[in-house]
């Protein structure tokens, strides 16, 4: 029973945290959305086409979370916008510690849309909280359409589910149909996107929906 | 540092149950192996795979992970051999103790290869034993060449790496040989299998492979 109540205290600790960091973004008003996803379902090719779309209309940051390295960063960087790269050593997920202590490294006054591309998990990610507007998740073809059903919290937690790699469709076993009720009945609000990130179908939707978000935000 | 001490401790009292685990499979000479992988990769239909291949020479018993649902479990218990459900209630991996509470259920005397497929992370669960002989983990072609470098712990504890999902290869962007190379860079002695769990092409370098390791085992 003492690990729950570790457990628990962590994640007390990370709410407080991950509010603080919501205050300092209403502050500045910066729109932020916390991208997850199991690795490989294209997390960040979604991060490039959405800055592709959006860059006119918002001033753009990315926070890259990885457990090491800093291909994602160094891809996102190629676009010209600032992007700063958290390396969690080994933790499974981004936290509000590692989000305050990235912030920083980035010009707030000058931002209105910050994108934390979370590590690659499917679990952890969703339990932890780091001041966003909007928890997005990602969900590829390959992966199944049984993924609602086993693992619930990612689709109850998300604003937004993108049902990418739509192109694979013809080569898998996913059935959308399955899917989006699937994760409809976990979550009534959820938007649905059906996307392919390398083909560009779909993205349209995607984008005019954050886009709409932001201004929302901004504007309120 | 509280908390690192913490999750110290708890990997500490999980490796002494993984060992008591040990013990046990030795006395029953049971080989065991812990299969791992992101979600959706094809660790269930590798599962069916491989009971399909070696059910004639092994007697076989199946424990499947998954935070909760038995949808693994039923796909598995249509072959006619045991198999019981882990639910871990929202972690993202088993452990030692969700094992050695799982065996009551089996007839231990009447097993030679014990199969436990872990719940979909490329993270966490490659920082539990459970008493496994090997962990086995499966990576598929969709979800890029590029994990190896990304999530490098459990390409490191891994005794064989299942390259899945390769009649994929002609619709997404996978270099087998980068992954291969990346893999090999993390752990010399990483057995790789390139396989369709689909088509079946492959699995027979798999299973004749995992069924060496279990005769050496019980012969040793």
């Amino acid at each position: 029973m003492k690990t729950i109540q570790v457990v628990k205290n962590i994640l007390d600790a990370n709410d407080r945290i991950a509010r603080e960091n919501r205050m300092l973004f209403d502050e500045k008003k910066i729109y932020v959305f916390n991208l997850m996803s199991s690795p490989g379902a294209g997390k960040t090719t979604l991060v490039e086409r959405t800055i592709e779309a959006l860059r006119d209309r918002f001033r753009i940051a990315v926070i890259e979370g990885d457990i090491q390295d800093t291909f994602d960063a160094d891809r996102v960087a190629r676009h010209g916008i600032p992007v700063v790269q958290i390396n969690t050593g080994g933790a499974c997920h981004i936290d509000g510690n590692m989000i305050r202590e990235a912030l920083p490294a980035l010009e707030l006054d000058e931002i209105d849309l910050l994108i934390c591309e979370n590590v690659g998990n499917l679990v952890c990610p969703a339990e932890f909280r780091i001041g966003e507007n909007a928890k997005i998740m990602v969900l590829s073809t390959p992966e199944g359409s049984d993924k609602p059903a086993k693992y619930p919290l990612m689709f109850q937690e998300s604003a937004a589910l993108i049902l990418n790699k739509m192109d694979l469709l013809p080569y898998v076993d996913f059935d959308v149909e399955k899917a989006r009720k699937d994760a409809l009945a976990l979550n009534p609000k959820l938007e649905i996107f059906q996307v392919s990130c390398r083909t560009g179908e779909g993205l349209d939707g995607w984008t005019r929906w954050i886009g709409k978000q932001v201004e929302a935000y901004r504007n309120a």
